[in-house]
Protein backbone atom coordinates (compact mmCIF):
# COMPACT_ATOMS: atom_id res chain seq x y z
CA UNK A 1 0.00 0.00 0.00
CA UNK A 2 1.25 3.49 -0.90
CA UNK A 3 1.98 6.00 2.14
CA UNK A 4 0.76 8.46 0.17
CA UNK A 5 -2.93 7.04 1.21
CA UNK A 6 -2.18 6.77 4.52
CA UNK A 7 -1.46 10.90 4.65
CA UNK A 8 -4.13 13.70 5.55
CA UNK A 9 -3.14 16.63 3.96
CA UNK A 10 -4.86 20.12 5.18
CA UNK A 11 -7.77 22.17 3.32
CA UNK A 12 -4.81 23.89 1.37
CA UNK A 13 -3.24 20.58 0.57
CA UNK A 14 -0.78 21.36 3.08
CA UNK A 15 1.43 19.03 5.41
CA UNK A 16 3.78 20.10 7.89
CA UNK A 17 7.40 18.68 7.52
CA UNK A 18 9.82 18.69 10.28
CA UNK A 19 13.17 18.30 9.41
CA UNK A 20 15.81 16.29 11.24
CA UNK A 21 19.95 16.67 10.86
CA UNK A 22 19.96 12.80 11.15
CA UNK A 23 23.53 12.23 12.24
CA UNK A 24 23.17 14.61 15.28
CA UNK A 25 19.09 14.31 15.49
CA UNK A 26 18.96 18.47 15.29
CA UNK A 27 16.13 19.75 14.53
CA UNK A 28 16.74 22.06 11.83
CA UNK A 29 13.14 23.73 10.71
CA UNK A 30 9.88 23.20 9.71
CA UNK A 31 8.25 24.12 6.55
CA UNK A 32 5.37 22.78 4.34
CA UNK A 33 4.75 20.29 1.63
CA UNK A 34 2.19 19.84 -1.05
CA UNK A 35 1.70 16.71 -2.51
CA UNK A 36 3.97 17.37 -5.26
CA UNK A 37 6.85 18.97 -3.38
CA UNK A 38 6.49 15.52 -1.57
CA UNK A 39 6.67 13.59 -4.34
CA UNK A 40 9.20 15.26 -5.71
CA UNK A 41 11.51 15.19 -2.46
CA UNK A 42 11.34 11.49 -2.27
CA UNK A 43 12.23 11.35 -6.80
CA UNK A 44 15.16 13.67 -6.20
CA UNK A 45 16.31 12.82 -2.70
CA UNK A 46 16.70 17.12 -1.86
CA UNK A 47 13.73 18.69 0.25
CA UNK A 48 10.81 20.62 -1.42
CA UNK A 49 8.31 22.66 0.27
CA UNK A 50 5.15 24.38 -0.92
CA UNK A 51 5.67 28.05 0.18
CA UNK A 52 2.46 29.58 1.54
CA UNK A 53 3.56 33.29 1.74
CA UNK A 54 4.79 33.20 -1.76
CA UNK A 55 2.52 30.67 -3.10
CA UNK A 56 5.18 28.67 -4.92
CA UNK A 57 7.51 25.71 -4.93
CA UNK A 58 11.21 25.99 -3.64
CA UNK A 59 14.25 23.83 -3.03
CA UNK A 60 15.66 24.22 -0.03
CA UNK A 61 19.10 25.47 -1.18
CA UNK A 62 18.37 26.12 -4.08
CA UNK A 63 19.80 30.01 -3.72
CA UNK A 64 21.95 29.66 -0.47
CA UNK A 65 23.44 25.62 -1.73
CA UNK A 66 22.85 24.80 1.74
CA UNK A 67 20.77 21.65 0.33
CA UNK A 68 19.35 18.89 2.36
CA UNK A 69 19.98 15.58 1.65
CA UNK A 70 16.74 13.42 2.28
CA UNK A 71 17.92 10.27 4.54
CA UNK A 72 14.39 8.89 6.14
CA UNK A 73 10.74 9.78 5.76
CA UNK A 74 7.95 9.09 8.12
CA UNK A 75 5.30 10.09 9.13
CA UNK A 76 2.88 9.72 12.54
CA UNK A 77 -0.18 8.22 13.40
CA UNK A 78 -2.59 10.92 12.68
CA UNK A 79 -0.90 10.83 9.00
CA UNK A 80 -1.13 14.66 9.14
CA UNK A 81 2.90 15.00 9.93
CA UNK A 82 5.91 14.50 8.43
CA UNK A 83 9.50 13.92 9.72
CA UNK A 84 12.22 13.82 7.45
CA UNK A 85 15.55 13.34 8.29
CA UNK A 86 18.28 14.75 6.15
CA UNK A 87 21.97 15.68 5.70
CA UNK A 88 22.27 19.03 5.79
CA UNK A 89 24.56 20.99 3.64
CA UNK A 90 25.86 24.16 5.60
CA UNK A 91 23.25 26.20 7.40
CA UNK A 92 19.64 25.22 7.78
CA UNK A 93 18.45 28.56 8.72
CA UNK A 94 18.28 31.68 6.43
CA UNK A 95 19.64 33.64 8.97
CA UNK A 96 23.06 31.52 9.33
CA UNK A 97 22.35 29.75 11.77
CA UNK A 98 22.43 25.42 11.88
CA UNK A 99 19.25 25.18 13.28
CA UNK A 100 15.91 27.68 12.67
CA UNK A 101 15.48 27.10 16.21
CA UNK A 102 18.79 29.25 17.92
CA UNK A 103 16.27 30.87 20.38
CA UNK A 104 15.82 29.60 23.46
CA UNK A 105 13.26 31.22 26.49
CA UNK A 106 14.99 31.57 29.18
CA UNK A 107 14.20 30.37 33.07
CA UNK A 108 11.95 32.96 33.88
CA UNK A 109 9.52 31.78 31.02
CA UNK A 110 9.42 34.84 29.56
CA UNK A 111 13.11 35.72 28.26
CA UNK A 112 14.73 34.73 25.58
CA UNK A 113 18.47 34.24 24.37
CA UNK A 114 20.41 33.35 21.28
CA UNK A 115 21.82 30.10 22.12
CA UNK A 116 23.93 29.17 19.12
CA UNK A 117 26.68 30.78 17.35
CA UNK A 118 25.93 32.47 13.41
CA UNK A 119 27.71 30.27 11.16
CA UNK A 120 27.00 33.11 8.13
CA UNK A 121 25.49 36.17 7.87
CA UNK A 122 22.70 36.08 5.45
CA UNK A 123 24.49 38.55 3.51
CA UNK A 124 27.33 36.19 3.25
CA UNK A 125 25.02 33.54 2.06
CA UNK A 126 22.80 35.44 -0.13
CA UNK A 127 25.79 37.86 -1.24
CA UNK A 128 23.53 41.06 -0.78
CA UNK A 129 21.89 42.00 2.24
CA UNK A 130 18.03 41.27 2.34
CA UNK B 1 11.59 41.09 25.95
CA UNK B 2 9.25 38.60 26.05
CA UNK B 3 9.89 35.81 24.03
CA UNK B 4 5.94 36.18 22.93
CA UNK B 5 6.40 38.71 21.23
CA UNK B 6 8.43 37.11 18.75
CA UNK B 7 5.49 34.52 18.02
CA UNK B 8 2.99 34.61 15.06
CA UNK B 9 0.22 32.32 15.84
CA UNK B 10 -2.02 31.26 12.69
CA UNK B 11 -5.32 32.43 11.93
CA UNK B 12 -6.34 29.96 14.52
CA UNK B 13 -4.74 31.58 16.93
CA UNK B 14 -2.51 28.29 17.09
CA UNK B 15 1.40 27.17 16.77
CA UNK B 16 2.59 24.03 15.82
CA UNK B 17 4.94 22.51 18.89
CA UNK B 18 7.18 20.15 17.82
CA UNK B 19 7.57 17.57 20.79
CA UNK B 20 11.28 16.21 21.08
CA UNK B 21 13.18 13.67 23.82
CA UNK B 22 15.44 15.53 25.49
CA UNK B 23 17.87 12.94 25.95
CA UNK B 24 17.92 10.66 23.10
CA UNK B 25 16.88 13.68 20.08
CA UNK B 26 13.83 11.48 18.95
CA UNK B 27 10.97 13.71 17.66
CA UNK B 28 7.96 12.11 19.28
CA UNK B 29 5.02 14.18 18.07
CA UNK B 30 3.80 17.55 16.60
CA UNK B 31 0.55 19.25 18.12
CA UNK B 32 -1.10 22.38 18.83
CA UNK B 33 -0.76 25.00 21.16
CA UNK B 34 -2.16 28.30 21.78
CA UNK B 35 -1.04 31.30 23.87
CA UNK B 36 -3.01 30.10 26.66
CA UNK B 37 -1.70 26.72 26.34
CA UNK B 38 1.65 27.64 25.82
CA UNK B 39 1.73 29.49 29.08
CA UNK B 40 0.12 26.60 31.19
CA UNK B 41 2.93 24.87 29.52
CA UNK B 42 5.37 26.96 30.72
CA UNK B 43 4.34 27.47 34.17
CA UNK B 44 3.46 23.77 35.08
CA UNK B 45 6.27 22.65 33.69
CA UNK B 46 4.05 19.31 31.55
CA UNK B 47 3.16 20.19 27.89
CA UNK B 48 -0.75 21.31 26.93
CA UNK B 49 -2.23 21.39 23.45
CA UNK B 50 -5.27 22.94 21.95
CA UNK B 51 -7.10 20.15 20.06
CA UNK B 52 -8.56 21.03 16.81
CA UNK B 53 -10.72 18.40 16.71
CA UNK B 54 -12.16 18.54 19.64
CA UNK B 55 -11.49 22.17 20.55
CA UNK B 56 -10.44 22.04 23.74
CA UNK B 57 -7.33 22.27 25.88
CA UNK B 58 -5.46 18.49 26.74
CA UNK B 59 -2.75 18.39 28.92
CA UNK B 60 -0.47 15.07 27.31
CA UNK B 61 -0.73 12.33 29.81
CA UNK B 62 -4.04 13.20 31.27
CA UNK B 63 -5.73 9.94 30.22
CA UNK B 64 -2.40 7.94 29.85
CA UNK B 65 -0.44 9.03 32.39
CA UNK B 66 2.66 9.48 29.78
CA UNK B 67 3.38 13.12 30.46
CA UNK B 68 5.94 15.11 28.92
CA UNK B 69 8.02 17.00 31.24
CA UNK B 70 9.75 20.38 29.71
CA UNK B 71 13.22 20.90 29.89
CA UNK B 72 13.51 23.25 27.41
CA UNK B 73 11.09 25.10 25.18
CA UNK B 74 13.02 27.16 21.63
CA UNK B 75 11.75 28.54 18.71
CA UNK B 76 12.19 29.43 14.74
CA UNK B 77 13.55 32.06 12.86
CA UNK B 78 9.76 32.95 11.96
CA UNK B 79 8.52 33.13 15.03
CA UNK B 80 6.12 30.56 13.57
CA UNK B 81 7.21 27.16 15.11
CA UNK B 82 8.16 25.78 18.73
CA UNK B 83 10.75 23.39 19.88
CA UNK B 84 9.53 22.10 23.50
CA UNK B 85 12.15 19.19 24.51
CA UNK B 86 11.20 16.94 27.27
CA UNK B 87 11.60 14.09 29.43
CA UNK B 88 8.77 11.52 28.16
CA UNK B 89 6.90 9.44 30.89
CA UNK B 90 6.23 6.11 29.19
CA UNK B 91 4.79 6.00 25.46
CA UNK B 92 4.77 9.58 23.48
CA UNK B 93 1.87 7.94 20.50
CA UNK B 94 -1.66 7.36 21.55
CA UNK B 95 -1.00 4.14 19.73
CA UNK B 96 1.62 2.74 22.49
CA UNK B 97 4.56 3.79 20.46
CA UNK B 98 7.74 5.49 22.11
CA UNK B 99 6.93 8.02 18.81
CA UNK B 100 4.21 9.21 16.83
CA UNK B 101 6.51 8.52 13.87
CA UNK B 102 6.36 4.60 13.91
CA UNK B 103 6.69 4.68 10.05
CA UNK B 104 8.61 5.22 7.88
CA UNK B 105 8.46 5.06 4.12
CA UNK B 106 10.92 2.10 2.05
CA UNK B 107 13.53 2.61 -0.27
CA UNK B 108 10.88 2.53 -3.20
CA UNK B 109 9.14 5.94 -2.16
CA UNK B 110 5.83 4.35 -1.99
CA UNK B 111 5.64 1.45 0.66
CA UNK B 112 5.71 1.98 4.17
CA UNK B 113 6.65 -0.34 7.40
CA UNK B 114 6.26 -0.10 11.24
CA UNK B 115 10.16 0.76 12.61
CA UNK B 116 9.70 0.49 16.18
CA UNK B 117 8.31 -1.97 18.61
CA UNK B 118 5.29 -0.89 19.99
CA UNK B 119 5.45 -0.69 24.40
CA UNK B 120 1.67 -1.02 25.02
CA UNK B 121 -1.34 -1.52 23.34
CA UNK B 122 -4.01 1.59 23.22
CA UNK B 123 -6.29 -1.18 25.51
CA UNK B 124 -3.40 -1.66 28.02
CA UNK B 125 -2.97 2.51 28.02
CA UNK B 126 -6.45 3.38 28.20
CA UNK B 127 -7.94 0.37 29.67
CA UNK B 128 -10.86 0.05 27.11
CA UNK B 129 -10.82 -0.77 23.17
CA UNK B 130 -11.11 2.76 21.04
Amino acid sequence: MSFYEQLKFDSNGLIPAIIQEQKTGRVLMMAWMNRASLEKTISSGKTHFWSRSRQKYWMKGESSGHTQQVKNVSFDCDGDVLLIQVEQIGAACHEGYQSCFFRTVQADGVGYEVTEAQLQTPEQIYGSKK
